[in-house]
């Protein structure tokens, strides 16, 4: 636009210094035509100023509109109804923290933390994950034992690919159980957590993947991958969702060094997935059992199934030995769920999502604050709202429902002029008694502006003052829907109200 | 602690020296000395690196325990309740902004802002209140009318005064009407909803003193300050409320250097507070009567105060012609809610707490932010959760009343042992017909230590679990308040547990 009003002015000033010559004797002409071209250069410089300035929130992130709010809550309550059913308590802590907090927990992800400038004070960074804050904070106040839950946003200099619900500001919801209990207990509550959150947000169908830190060091032991490489050859393990095995053994053995027969004992392995049958072969496995740390991590497995078995949730759970996680915090049992695939036909264009909760246990992180080093052993999960938020916000869309972004009882209308004064003395009756309603911010509003804004807005009721009701002491009450309108005395007008909106 | 313990050692070692001065004879023992030194010596240097790690939150932020944040969902509640019977969507903007954004709207307090580190990209910062935000979210989305609400954190890196509730982390609840409306209905209804909030916290009296920025300028120019100086001695009157006017006055004439004449006309102004009589008596005022400014002020604010009138809420509001508020973007009408005095016995230490709420009307902020300058007039209000939030914590405090931080309504328990997966089993129940329901994390814990943990954390209920209560297909219902058992058929529990915590 700015270029295209720059060329026509081009032109036109080409256009008058022509003419300018033609016509040289004129002198009022001439001031005219110059004060003409001020004009103009005055008008494309202002233009110019302004679109310098750029209008748009940072890269990554977004504002959430009202109808987006409405979904997101949706989703929220959905999660926190879970988390209080299971007993926990919240917590939350600062957006940021000391940036010493954070250093050396995420490895190579380090850097895509975001650091405050250094303004004078303490050095600071945008908090990465609500885990190490959560650690951070019991290690504070020497907490032991908590059962909490934290919803709030973190921050990541990632790649954002926001169709498909990646931002660099998004939100976590997370449920986190700290202290030393009998095994796999709380470990086996997160996995039924997240079964509970999957279900009752009807995202269609979806698999809980399960291991053990355990079980993969013991493997890539037996396996013959060097003490020094375990950590590299797990994050080449962690691709497999994404690649095809061929690739990963090409990392593997190309960029990393592993022997080629090394890297085949661990493809024999991690294509391996199922449930207790599973879990039993390898106990039985001859190199595997004799591994100290695999053997305690698949008994351990075989008791975190015996009481997914109990909750009756197995059929939507997978032992699988592919499974691997980034974060270099854990050291015990490891999920994450995935969505296999969109099961609405309403959906023509069905977004792609992968991982939507992770989580696992982190028995090492507490002791990492604590100044005696005391542990402090930790299971939890992560339920990531956002690719949630996207599958539910298309759905919305395609599904043409319309959502109300407010919860509007009753406007409060005029059916003739000079009732202002009318309308705002019910309309604070009526908001002192707890009934939700509004006026148009007019004097004088049309009746007919006044029931299409409810109709646009989703008000189910309009109470209506005329002349005529004043006289009688009562409110016209009419139905949006059915267009029905009953006078109703001023006095019983709340009950009346309260009684219609009940059921919405 | 650390030097403590580093002058006991000093001393230790000093002793052993002294001791193997004695004893130079005997190997055996001087080996064992030197390996006592050595330990203590990394024990020493093992604390000392331990200790160099700060454990905190960053300067002026906190975190929210468990019980804080339940005394701090009971404000939001109230708060959100509010603004939803007023009719207002929900919006959320990121909590950074481009750096660009923030600028050249907050005069002189631009230096509180914080900014991000340039890590490559955009340069950023992290947002210093929400109605900038809100003003270039409708620029960026072109809304010309909105209702909404917007509950988040903003950051100044100001001087934290933490036990009177100031941080530089804190909350802020705003509700803001944006569009072209008749006068002073919007302003109103910000007026009415600090009153409902105020209110219904029981926070004790509070008074909301309101003034225009048409009628401070038009008393500026009335009393000879020349256009130059209206901003800054503007923030000279803002401190009148901390101050007495001879300080004032000082600084207006000492270091501001405006006439003593000027000054002492200013001074008879902002000494004036009343209700509609002090608007008439000013109405008739020879000289502000001639300002176009003040005259338009004033024939709002006696609009204004007509439908507080109808609104029932005069008697805790004054017109203070000494209220004058910081930011630069007001144009009209403004606010400031502030606490009298703590009216509750309860508290021992009452809390010196200012203001909690403040705001008012800001025509120019979007146009600020439109391409072509279109502007959108928007007027809302800031309710300042964190003071409330300490007035209220410091009052739970002093009740010594119990807050409940979980929902929990049962709690699954054994009687006996080997009972874990009959546990587990019945609570899977529970939770799947959604019931809030917890177990202890162990395999066979006491009952004694169930009970307890009821006790501590307000369960109302224990379903118990024996062999005997298994064999007849019934579960022992106890009510911890009472200590009352019945049994109860396994088919009826949900249906009973139900009923019996439907009144809590």
């Amino acid at each position: 636009m700015a270029a295209e009003a720059a060329a026509a002015a081009v032109r036109e000033q080409a256009e008058v210094v022509r003419r300018l010559k033609q016509d040289e004797a004129d002198p009022e002409r001439i001031a005219k035509e110059v004060a003409k071209l001020l004009e103009m250069k005055a008008q494309l410089g202002g233009e110019e100023g302004k679109h310098k300035f750029v209008l748009k929130t940072p890269k990554g992130t977004r504002d959430y509109s009202p109808k987006q709010m409405a979904i997101r809550e949706r989703v929220f309550t959905a999660i926190i109804n879970c988390f209080k059913r299971h007993g926990a308590e919240v917590i939350d802590t600062p957006v940021f923290e000391l940036k010493e907090t954070l250093t050396g927990k995420y490895g190579e992800d380090s850097k895509l933390i975001y650091d405050l400038k250094d303004q004078g004070g303490e050095l600071l960074s945008l908090r990465y994950d609500l885990t190490v804050p959560f650690a951070r904070y019991l290690a504070m106040n020497k907490i032991t034992n908590i059962k909490r839950y934290h919803i709030a946003k973190v921050y990541r200099r990632d790649n954002p690919a926001m169709t498909r619900g990646r931002y660099r500001e998004f939100y976590q919801c997370d449920f986190d159980i700290a202290g030393q209990f009998d095994p796999m207990i709380p470990d086996a509550e997160c996995l039924k957590i997240v079964h509970e959150i999957l279900s009752d947000l009807q995202l269609g169908d979806f698999l809980i993947k399960v291991n053990d830190r355990r079980i993969l060091d013991g493997m890539f032991a037996v396996c013959g991958v060097p003490d020094s490489k375990f950590r590299t050859i797990c994050s080449s393990v962690d691709k497999l969702d994404k690649v095809p095995w061929e690739e990963v053994k090409n990392e593997m053995v190309g960029e990393k060094g592993l022997s080629p027969e090394a890297a085949d004992r661990i493809g024999e392995y991690v294509q391996l997935h199922g449930g207790l049958d599973l879990i039993e072969q390898l106990l039985q496995d001859p190199k595997l059992s004799q591994n100290k740390l695999a053997k305690e991590g698949l008994g351990d497995m075989k008791l975190l199934f015996e009481y997914l078995t109990l909750f009756g949730i197995t059929g939507k759970i997978s032992f699988d030995l592919s499974l691997a996680r980034g974060l270099d915090y854990y050291t015990g049992v490891i999920y994450e769920a995935v969505l296999l695939q969109q099961q609405n036909d309403h959906v023509e264009d069905p977004v792609s999502v992968g991982s939507v909760a992770g989580g696992g246990r982190y028995d090492g992180l507490v002791g990492m604050f604590d100044p005696k080093g005391r542990k402090v052993p930790c299971v939890g999960v992560s339920i990531g709202i956002e690719r949630i938020f996207s599958i539910l916000e298309q759905r919305v869309e395609a599904s043409e429902e319309k959502i109300r972004t407010t919860e509007t009882q009753v406007l409060v209308a005029s059916a003739q002029k000079k009732l202002l004064e009318e309308r705002l003395k019910l309309i604070s009756e009526l908001w002192d008694a707890g009934i939700k309603a509004e006026i148009l911010y007019k004097k004088n509003p049309k009746l007919l502006n006044q029931l299409q804004y409810c109709e646009e807005t989703g008000i189910p009721l309009v109470a209506i003052v005329g002349e005529q009701e004043l006289k009688d002491g009562v409110v016209k009450l009419r139905d949006v829907a059915t267009r029905e309108e009953v006078n109703i005395r001023r006095e019983n007008l709340i009950e009346e109200i309260r009684m219609r909106t009940s059921q919405l």
